[in-house]
C-alpha cells in the first residue's frame, strides 16, 4: 500500500485526488494538508467524501510527517512546490506537482509568465514533465514529477501526432479552447459566480495565458524545432470539461490522418481516437481520466481541424497525477483509473 | 461472476446500469435489448462506455439468452416487465424491474394510475419491494424485485423514522419534492430541451403524479395505518438529484430526532445520517448510492423539516438495482457501489 | 422627467434598476453612487449598458446631489439606509429602500434578526411598506418606502387571498420556497460559485431566514391574528426566479378558490392568476416585473398548495422598486415596466 | 401603425418577434399562423406573453390575411417561404423572411447544401440581404429581405472590416463558432436535451454546415474576391448567445485595427467595438439587438483574433428582422429595440 501525502487539498484537484485515491486499491492517503482548515475533518468540507476518509483532517504541512510517505502530491497555487520541493526531495519522497511550478524547462520564462522569480531553479534538471504519452519513460524514475496543465494536455495531445509525423506547418498553429469554469479554482471571484459565468461564454487572457509557453514548449519538442502558436481559451458555462479546437495547415492531402492518430495512439490507455466523422463531447469523459479526440479535414483543404476533450480536473490534473504516480510507482497504469464518465 | 440481462438498456437508467456495472468486480453484463437499437454497440449510443463493452451490442429480447443470466434487469416502460416476467421467472432467473410494474401491491390501483390494465396480477405476491433499509430480508430470497421510485426512494428514507416511531401525525404529511431532469429520461420531449428546462423552476403534476400511490403504500406500512400525504413534485435546472423536503408534525418535543435518526440508519451502508443543523446538497451524492438525510425542528415548533437528498439515477434507479442484485445474489452489500459522489 | 438617484449601485438589484429605468420614459437617472468604483463608468461595470448609460459613474454619496433627486433608491446592505436616510428625507426628497432595514415595523425584532442595533427606529413611523396590493393608497402619499423582499413577496402574494378570506388555518402554513442565485447577490462568496451552486439542489437557513419575520408580519396583518409558518428557503441552479410553493390547510371545500384569487387580483397589473391546472414556471416572468399564480386543492383534500413565481430581481426588487415609484409619483403604475418575460 | 403577419410563428424566433412587437410603438400583430397549433391563443403556448397579445391565437395561413398585413415575417423551416412568396409578394405586402429561402443568391448552391430544389429561383433577384451594416440602402425599397443566419451575422460582422479593407489574406480565414442551444429550436431532439446539452460542450457539423455557404458569400462581397474560410459550430451549454472567434492573417502591422474597426462601424446603432483588450461577453448581449466586437492581436503577432458575440435570437434573427422592418417601413432603425440585455 502506497502512502500518499498531499500539500494543499482544499481545492478543486485536492478532493479530486481525494475522490481517485478512494478507490485506487494500492493507495492511501496518510497526511492531508491546509494552513486554513487547520483540524477540519476532509469530509466535512467536502460532504462527498462523508464515509469515505472519516479519520482524515487538514494539518499544517510538516515535512517529517510528507517525507514519510512515499508519494507526495501538490495541489498548491504557484510557489509553493519551489518552496517545499527541495527540502521534501531529500527525504527521499517523491513528488507529483500539479502546480506549474516545474513545468517550464526556463526558469527565466517562468518567472516571465508568473511574475515572481523562480523559487527553485536549481530542481529543473531533475523535473519531468508528466505527460505519459510523451514522456512514459522517464517518468518510471522521476522524483519531481510536473503535472502538466489542463490547456497543455487537450492541445499537445491533439497536435502532436502531426508535429510528430512532420506534417503540420509549424509556423501557424492555433488553439481555440473552451474550458469549465473548475478550471479557475475554487477561490472566492465575482467573474466564477453562477451569476456570472452561467448563461454566457467568453474568451479571455487573448493577450497571453500562462498555459501558452507551456502548450509551445511541447510542441516544440513534438516539431523539432520553434512552434507559431496562438492560443485563446474560452471560459464556459459548465463546471467541468476542456473542449481544444485545434486548427493546423497539413498541406500533403495523401496522407490517412485517422490511421496517423490510431497508431500513434493504439497503445495508449487513456487515449480515445474516435471514429473519423466524431465529434467528441466534454461530458463523454466527465470523472474519467480518458482524452478522446478526433480528427478532421473539412471539405477536403487543406486545414486540419482536430477535436480534443478531456475533463480538466482528471485527464488535465488530478487523474493524470494519479497515472503519474502509477507509473512511477511501478503500478499497472491504470489503476484505480478505468471508472467510465458520469454520463448523463 | 454473476452474468446480467438488460432488457431496455438505451435509457438513462439502462446506461447508468451499465457504468455501475462497469465498476462490479463480480457482474459481467451478458445480454443487453433493445428493439429500435439492434445491432447497435453499447458504446457507440453512449461513448462514455467506450473501451467498457467494446464487445457488447443491443440486441432484441431473447427468452433464452435471457434466461440463461442469473440476473435480469428491467430498465423498460411501465408494461414490459408485465409481459415478459412470467416467462423468464420460469426460467429461474432472478429480474429486478426499475419499472413501476411491480410496485403497487394494489393492481387495481396500479390500473386507475397508469391507465391500462395490469399486465400480471398473478405474479404480485411474490413481487418484492426493493427498498433494502426496509425489506432486506425478504429480498435475499426474492426472485422478482420492484426497484423503488427516485421519489419515493429519498421520501420514504426521510419519513419512515418519524412513522416508525409513531412520531408523527399521519395524517398531514407534506412531501415538496425536486427532481433534476434526467427523471423525465431521455425521451425526446419539448418539456425536457435544455431552452425550455435550464433556467427555470417549475412544479407539475400537483393533481396527482403515479409516484403518490407508491409512497402512501411504504408509508402506510411504516405508520401501521393510513397516512395522508400531499406530494408535490418539481423540476429543477439540473442533470441528476433529488432533494426531498419533508414535513411532518410531530407534538412530542422531547424526542431527541437527531438521535432517532442516527439509530434508525446506524447499520445502513448507503444512508448517511448527517450531523445537526445540516442541509444535504444533490451534489454531495451525485453519482454516488448514497442518501443523506438531515433533520430539523424550525424555532423549536412542532413541524419537523427533513431533508432528504439522492442521486435519481443511483439510490433512485440503477444503483439500488445493484444493491437488491448484491443482496439477493449473497454478495457484499457494497460491491461495485462504494465509490465517491462526482463533486465539483 | 423625474430625477432619480441611486445609493449603491454596483449590486445585482443596482443593476436592474439601471437596466428598468433605461426603459423608463419619465425618469432619468441622475446619480448613482459607490464608494468602492468611484469613478468608474457604469457601463465598464456592466458592459450591458453601454450605450445607455455613457455619461454615468458612479461617485461616492453626497446628500446635496441626492437630496436634488425626486426619488433616491437604496440598492444598499442593510444598514446603509438606517444612517443615511433621516438626513435625506429632510432635504424632500423620497427614499425607496431596497434593502431590509424598514421593512420589520418592530426595531426590536429588526435587532434580533440582523444582529445590530436598529439605526433609525424614530422613522419606522413614516416608513411604508411597499407592496402595491396591499398598500397602495399608503405608498402613493410616502415619503419613505420599504420594498419587500423576495420570497416575502411571491409568500404573500400567493397566501394572502387565502387569510384575507379567513378560509386558511392560520396556525400551520408553510411555504417552500427556491429562489435562483442572484438572490444571494454580486458579493464573491463560496456558495455562489458555479461550480458549487450549478447542478446542485440544497435547503438552506432552515433554522430561521431573515425574511421569516417579514413574511410572517405581513400574513399577520392578512390574518388579523398571528400565523404560524414554516418557511424553508432552498438554492437552485439557475441565475433568477423565485418559486414558492405554499401549503395551507382549508377546510370549507365549498370555496372557488379559483375564483378568489381571480377576484382578489382582479385590478393589479402585475399579479397574474393563471387558469386552472396551471403550473407557472419561472422563466415565465424572467425579466418582467409579474406574479403569476396558481391554485391547487390536490386530490380535493383539505390542503390547498399554492404556486407564485416572480423574479426575484424584478418583482422581488428593483421592477417593484419602480412601481412604487409610479405611484409615488403619480405616474401610469405600469409605466416603463410593460415588457414582456426573456423566453427562452 | 404597421400592421404585421407571422408565417410560422410556433418556434423560438417566432415568439421572439412576439416578443420585440410587444415593445414597439409602431407596430402591431394582425395574423400569426400556425397549422398545428390552429386556434391556440399565443399566450397559452407562450406564458410570458400573457397580459400582451391577450386577443391573439394562431391561425391556418391564409394569402388574404397575410397580404392584408404591410409587412409579413416567415418565421418557418426552409421552403416554407419558397412557396408562399411569390403569392404573397403579387398582394402589395413585404416579405421579410427569417428562414434560409433566400439567402443564397446562388439556386444551385442553395439545394446543395439543403438537398432539394430550390423553390422560387425567380425571386432571388429581388431577394435582398438583410444585413443592415452593408446593405442599408437596398433594405430600404426592398420588397423580398432575407435575414441573415445567426453565425454568419457575427461572423461576417466581425470579419468585413478586415476584409474591405484589404488587410487580410482571404486564403486563410477561421471561424470558430459557439452557439446556445436555442439556435437548435424548439424541435424535439434528443440531442438538445437538457440532459444532453447542458454540462457539455461539442463540436459539430465539422465537415460543412449549412451557414458556411452564407458566411462565404457575404465574406467573397467584402473581400471582392472568393475566399478561404474554415467554419466551425460548437454546441455550448446555454440558451442563447453566439460567441465567435475569427482568426486572419494581417501581415501589416502598421495598421490600427482598434480605429479601423471603430470607424467601420462608428454609425451603426447595433454594433458595439469594446476598448482594445476587451473580452466580450455573450450575456452582455442578452435579449438584446447588439452586436459587440473586440479585435486582438496577440503578442502583436501576424494572427488576428477578432471576438464577436450576438444574441442568436435577436441579432442574429428576431430582432434584426425588426430592424429590418424599421429601414424598409422609413421607421426610426433603433425602434422598438433599444432596451438593454438582461444581465445578469
Amino acid at each position: 500500500m502506497i502512502k500518499v501525502g498531499i500539500v494543499g487539498g482544499t481545492g478543486y484537484t485536492g478532493v479530486e485526488l481525494l475522490r481517485l485515491l478512494a478507490q485506487h486499491p494500492q493507495a492511501r492517503v496518510e497526511v492531508i494538508t491546509s494552513r486554513s482548515e487547520d483540524g477540519v475533518k476532509v469530509a466535512d468540507l467536502y460532504p462527498n467524501l462523508r464515509g469515505h476518509y472519516d479519520g482524515l483532517a487538514f494539518s499544517v504541512p510538516d515535512v517529517n510527517r510528507l517525507g514519510a510517505c512515499d508519494v507526495v502530491f501538490f495541489a498548491t497555487p504557484h510557489g509553493v512546490a519551489h518552496a517545499l520541493a527541495g527540502e521534501l526531495l531529500a527525504t527521499g519522497t517523491r513528488i507529483i506537482d500539479l502546480s506549474a511550478d516545474f513545468r517550464l524547462r526556463d526558469a527565466e520564462e517562468w518567472s516571465r509568465w508568473y511574475g515572481q522569480p523562480h523559487g527553485a531553479p536549481q530542481l529543473l534538471e531533475q523535473a519531468v514533465y508528466g505527460l505519459p504519452e510523451v514522456n512514459r519513460e522517464a517518468i518510471r524514475s522521476a522524483r519531481l514529477i510536473a503535472v502538466p496543465g489542463c490547456y497543455p494536455t487537450a492541445t499537445q495531445l491533439g497536435l502532436i501526432p502531426l508535429l510528430e509525423a512532420g506534417l503540420a506547418d509549424p509556423a501557424q498553429l492555433i488553439a481555440d479552447c473552451k474550458s469549465g469554469v473548475s478550471g479557475a479554482g475554487r477561490g472566492a471571484s465575482v467573474g466564477s459566480l453562477l451569476c456570472e459565468a452561467s448563461e454566457s461564454m467568453k474568451a479571455y487572457a487573448v493577450a497571453g495565458h500562462r498555459h501558452l509557453p507551456e502548450i509551445r514548449q511541447g510542441l516544440n519538442l513534438a516539431a523539432g524545432q520553434p512552434v507559431g502558436l496562438t492560443f485563446v481559451p474560452h471560459l464556459t458555462p459548465m463546471i467541468r470539461g476542456i473542449h481544444a479546437t485545434l486548427y493546423a495547415s497539413v498541406k500533403d492531402r495523401s496522407v490517412d490522418l485517422q490511421a496517423l492518430f490510431e497508431q500513434r495512439y493504439a497503445a495508449e490507455p487513456f487515449v480515445d481516437v474516435m471514429p473519423a466523422g466524431s465529434h467528441p463531447e466534454t461530458r463523454s469523459v466527465k470523472g474519467a481520466n480518458t482524452c478522446r479526440i478526433a480528427v478532421h479535414r473539412p471539405q477536403g483543404g487543406d486545414l486540419v481541424v482536430v477535436l480534443s476533450v478531456i475533463d480538466n480536473l482528471v485527464k488535465g490534473a488530478s487523474g493524470q497525477a494519479v497515472q503519474n504516480m502509477n507509473i512511477a510507482m511501478g503500478l499497472e497504469e491504470t489503476l484505480g483509473l478505468s471508472h467510465p464518465a458520469l454520463m448523463p
